[in-house]
C-alpha cells in the first residue's frame, strides 16, 4: 500500500528550535532511499507504508537519542486505492484549478 | 519506544458518515490486545511502537476494504524516554492542575 | 456557522511538561462559556465558530504570557451544514456501531 | 500575534477529489492578501492571527456553499513571541543545517 504522508516533528524539553531536529529527520529519510520535501511546517513523504513508517520510528528514536526527552509528531496520512497519485500530481491537480495569474504567486 | 497516538481517520468518498468505520478501526485495535479510548475527534492507543502501528496500518486495509477509495487519517504521536506515563497519567496531570470545581466540569 | 475542535497545545522551550499549560486552556474555555472535554491528546470544544476561536487565540496569548516563547498547536476542525451534530453525538454514533461487548472496553 | 499556519481541508460527503476545494481556498487567501504557499498535504499561510482565521473561516464558508455538506481541517498553528520567523526562515534553518548535497534534494 503505497502512503504519502506530511511529517511535523516537535521535540519537547530542548529549546525553542527544531531545525536541527528536521534535518536529523531529513538525513534519514533520503538514507532510507525516499524523497523528503521539506515545506516550512513539516515535511512530505511518498512510498511504501512499510519502509515510510520505518523511517519515521528511526526519526523519534534520533531524536530522542540527540536530546530530546520527548517528541510530539502530528502527521497526516494519505492512502488511495482508485489511483496513483504522487505529491507533484497533488499539487498540479490544485494549480490546474487556479488561473494562470493566481498560479505564480501561489507556489 | 512505548507511543501515545491519537488517531483520526476520514474516509473519502464514500458519504458523509465516519462512524462505521471509526467502529471497525475500534474492533481491530481490541483484538491487537490495544485498550483504544474513543473521544469526539479520534481514538487515543498507546502501546509498543510496532504494535501500535501495525494496527494503524491495518485501519487503512479495512476501511479501503470496506469501500473507501481515499483515507486521510490525522494522527498525532507521542514519545517520551524521560518517565512512563500512560494516557490516563496525562489526563490526572491536567486535572490535578484544576480546581475541584473546574475539575467535575471538565471531565 | 457551529464548529467542533481538537485543541493539542505543545509549548516549546518549557520543559517537557504540557499539563499547566492545558490546564490554563481548560479554565479559558470554561471562562468564554464553552464546555472543554479533557481527553489524554487534547480537547474537544463545540460552539459558534468565532466564540470558539476567540478562546483559541486566548489560550496562546495566556500561554506566551505564562512563559513559553513558541507555541505549537495542533487543531482538527469539523464544520458541517446537513445536520447539527455535538461531540455527544459523534461518540454516541461509533457506539451504537460497535457491540455491547465491545461498547464496555472502548469508553 | 503574527501566525504561521499549515491548512489542509478535507471536504466529506462529495467524492474522492479535493482539488477544486483547495483551490478555491488559495483564492480566498490571495484575495485577503495573504500568501499562500501550497504543498502536497497543505497550505502554509503566515499574517496577524485575526486575518489569517477570518480567512480559513471563509474556505470552511466558501467550500460549504460550493457543494460539500461537511469539512475536517488538519491545522498547525505556530506561534512564537521570542524573534520574528518567516515561513521562509523556518525552510532555511533547516537547510543550513543540510549538506550542500542534501540540500539540493530536499527542496
Amino acid at each position: 500500500m503505497k502512503v504519502l504522508i506530511d511529517l511535523c516533528v516537535v521535540p519537547l524539553g530542548t529549546g525553542v528550535s527544531v531545525s536541527k531536529y528536521v534535518a536529523a529527520c531529513e538525513k534519514i529519510f533520503l538514507a532510507a532511499g525516499l524523497k523528503p520535501k521539506l515545506h516550512a511546517n513539516g515535511t512530505n513523504i511518498e512510498g511504501e507504508w512499510d519502509e515510510v513508517f520505518a523511517a519515521v520510528k528511526r526519526c523519534h528514536e534520533e531524536i530522542h537519542t540527540m536530546d530530546a526527552p520527548r517528541i510530539f509528531t502530528s502527521l497526516r496520512i494519505n492512502t488511495r486505492v482508485d489511483k496513483e497519485q504522487t505529491l507533484e500530481d497533488k499539487i498540479m491537480s490544485v494549480q490546474s484549478k487556479l488561473s494562470g495569474d493566481f498560479n505564480k504567486e501561489t507556489l
